[in-house]
């Protein structure tokens, strides 16, 4: 198994012509198939792989890492390109392992509240296929991502205040290792002690120590009854005290996320909807009709001790939906709002106790800065977003956009919080993830050293294996 | 850094020495003193430690494994006492590290719903120390087990069915790795992405990985109304129906606990309750009044149609607490049935939809064997346990309960479930394990080997770090 270090043109050479007898036209070079799978969600820089192979079956994401292992070239997996921190770019070249043809509901456990599924399936198609069952895979960032790349940046959404988040909802994983070794975490019962916690320990790791290819998801029923609504709030204080309130006292509530004033503006235009143009929670209250209506109940006498100014609730599935999918657009709606601007999006977590004054400093530091950007966020997690709307061209606000976004940073750490709550490290946080994790940064290189000696899954993310190096 | 080989003794002799000038009578090596610090809550053997050693700073911890790093003598973090799998056997000798001098509450923060505690504490220490603050920590593990056990253990209990496993609850831990270097894992938001889980790869690592100095628990707020009651069941297949039944509905229960007819006899004599002496559930309903009582309805309705034959509840706390008492001693209250007897425990846990089946050919296999024990466990998790009472000096029914024991096992895998559901693997259950996950004891022996190089930490528990080793 040991090899000579060979020129990074040779190695990737014989990583093409070993594939290509076996994928055919299933593995493609061309540069814009390749920028398309770089990073394109946002506003930083775009490094393609030199390759896109797209795999079937676990058999042949084994083959593919075992050829790039034994030629030291990295493999980037791809889901649904919808990662924020720049996860797919692909700093030293390598090939894009594009799992959109493992996309397949496996198996349903309907009894079991489990579903097994291949990571190439993106949400909204799993809970579409899932519709029969009367069950539910609740875990919904904004974008419809794939369960692959859920995995691998430990995603949440709107659901997480109850449901908690990727690391909550998966039980089990096929995981590729760097030498294509293939193995299984995890089981189908609901809570094990059987050994580490290597489900855990892949969650979140953006593919930097295995490919998945297999997930063993926690479903949920569809609730009786879901309420959904909205409370104004004259400011942002208003609204974020309601929501620590209602933390704080423990009320089991679905769903409650925050969006500013700007943020409402730009779902109405781009939503069509007629919100006031104010702080507002959209909230949803879910169990039994009772149950439902009591929290629903519970929670608008808080928001009205708190300040709101109008709360309004349904159980029209149309009128929430519409909600909804507004909450889930905000981000394509904000950078609407600068036509030809590109995005790039904040995402401190910190303790329910720090989220007002996070929140309002980082709102007067956008007005300091003279940035453009929407504040939203899953409050009842502590975790909040600035979609910044930045011009690609204008290097000094890229300059003032970076200092912003190291400032939020710095906030949450110092609140006790951390610099992301759902997006991942990628490349953006590289620096922010040091500074907050110290000497523990010694404990993640030694495990990624151990299951990938020779560096090839997704490198140049999360971390630098030396001090210095990027 | 490089160590010589030396011969066993001398190394003993070497931190033996080096510790006692920094600890002096915080160090002790009496021979009842080892014993009690080794495995003494079942049936499983004892292997005493060289030592025992209390640190009470995370200081002194780091000072003792960089003494036993130079050294290469084991070490072996101490709490409770409570495990039930062999987890404070010293087989190899070494130190044994008793943390019930850092037991201290370090911080609480109540309107983040947080504490920071060390390892030491146990858990009903921790919840009448926090009793003024009107919150608690839900997990309970039958035993008062120290909370740095329950972390090594991924420990849960009667609550898990609600509020999740020591894996949901712990956000933030300090641990001293085997170098004696100190990282903090995690921090105080609600939910993170930044960077691999360590957190949950030190839960549940029995002390293999790290010793735990410090842990930042969630917290929740003690239930406005809390209902408590029974329904009694002419058989387990009914029992268990319920149970099923009422996961699959989504049922937000707080506890639901099965015990044979067997455990009631042993919990009506051991807990001076008059329980009929039937299959029972014990159940609990949590939440506004509104919300409790709902709850409480709809599962005595699922009950009723299950076949239960009577059905009570309460929101008298005395009355509840009299009866979760009795829960919580019923592993004491079944060795009372056999004066003499040691305690051997099952812990599988299985998909939901594999319960029934699984209990009730446990309870077949008991008769089969002839030996004697309870079935009770945490049913609304898939979890359950055999309580056997067994003669510490018959041979012959020592392989029988073996066999028995394996057989749990094998056809909890066999059904997609695990060997443990919340006990740990410790020294009782390797080959299970080895079983279970297959290649991926690959990548936790690499994991093992990176942070723990020398070996150590607990050795000769969870795996062997080579195949056939014992």
């Amino acid at each position: 198994m040991t090899q000579t270090v060979q020129p990074r043109e040779t190695a990737i050479a014989t990583v093409h012509a070993t594939l290509a007898e076996a994928f055919g036209d299933r593995i493609q070079t061309g540069a814009a198939i390749r920028a398309q799978h770089a990073n394109t969600a946002t506003g930083r820089g775009t490094q393609a792989p030199d390759m896109v192979v797209w795999p079937e079956s676990t058999e042949e994401v084994s083959l593919i890492l075992r050829t790039c292992w034994a030629q030291g070239v990295p493999v980037i997996p791809f889901g649904a390109g919808s990662s924020l921190e720049g996860q797919l770019n692909a700093p030293q070249g390598g090939v894009s392992l594009d799992m959109s043809r493992m996309a397949a509901v496996l198996e349903t456990h309907p009894e079991d509240l489990l579903a097994v599924v291949q990571p190439g399936i993106t949400r909204k198609r799993l809970n579409e296929e899932l519709r029969a069952t009367g069950l539910t895979f609740p875990i919904d960032p904004g974008a419809d991502a794939s369960v692959g790349g859920m995995c691998a940046t430990r995603a949440s959404g709107t659901n997480a205040v109850r449901y908690g988040t990727m690391a909550d909802n998966v039980l089990a994983l096929e995981v590729v290792l760097a030498d294509g070794t293939v193995i299984r975490t995890g089981s189908r019962a609901a809570k094990s002690s059987a050994g580490y916690d290597l489900t855990r320990l892949m969650i979140g790791s953006e593919g930097t120590l295995g490919v998945i290819t297999e997930a063993t998801l926690r479903l949920r029923g569809i609730p009786e009854t879901v309420l959904g609504g909205i409370a104004a709030f004259p400011d942002l204080d208003s609204a974020v005290s309601a929501v620590i309130l209602l933390v704080q006292m423990g009320l089991d509530i679905g769903r409650v996320e925050l969006l500013d004033a700007m943020q409402i503006r730009a779902c109405n235009a781009y939503s069509k909807l007629d919100l006031e143009e104010t702080v507002t929670l959209f909230f949803e209250c879910t169990g039994t009709e009772v149950v439902a209506q009591d929290t629903a109940e519970t929670f608008a006498e808080i928001a009205r001790d708190a300040g709101a100014t109008h709360i309004d609730w349904s159980t029209d599935p149309d009128t929430r939906n519409k909600l909804w999918a507004a909450r889930h657009d905000s981000y394509w709606a904000a950078l609407a709002l600068r036509p030809g601007c590109k995005g790039l999006v904040s995402d401190a977590c910190v303790p329910i106790s720090a989220l007002a004054e996070n929140i309002s400093a980082a709102q007067a530091d956008l007005e300091a800065k003279g940035l453009i950007g929407t504040i939203l966020g899953h409050v009842g997690d502590g975790n909040f977003h600035v979609v910044l709307m930045t011009d690609p061209e204008d290097a000094e606000e890229a300059a003032r956009v970076e200092d912003f976004l190291h400032a939020i940073t710095l906030r949450a750490q110092a609140a006790g919080g951390t610099c992301t709550g759902e997006h991942g490290i990628g490349q953006g946080k590289m620096g922010a993830l040091a500074e907050e994790v110290g000497p523990a940064l010694v404990a993640m290189r030694a495990v990624k050293a151990a299951l990938d000696p020779k560096g090839i899954l997704n490198p140049g993310k999360i971390f630098a294996m030396t001090d210095g190096a990027a």
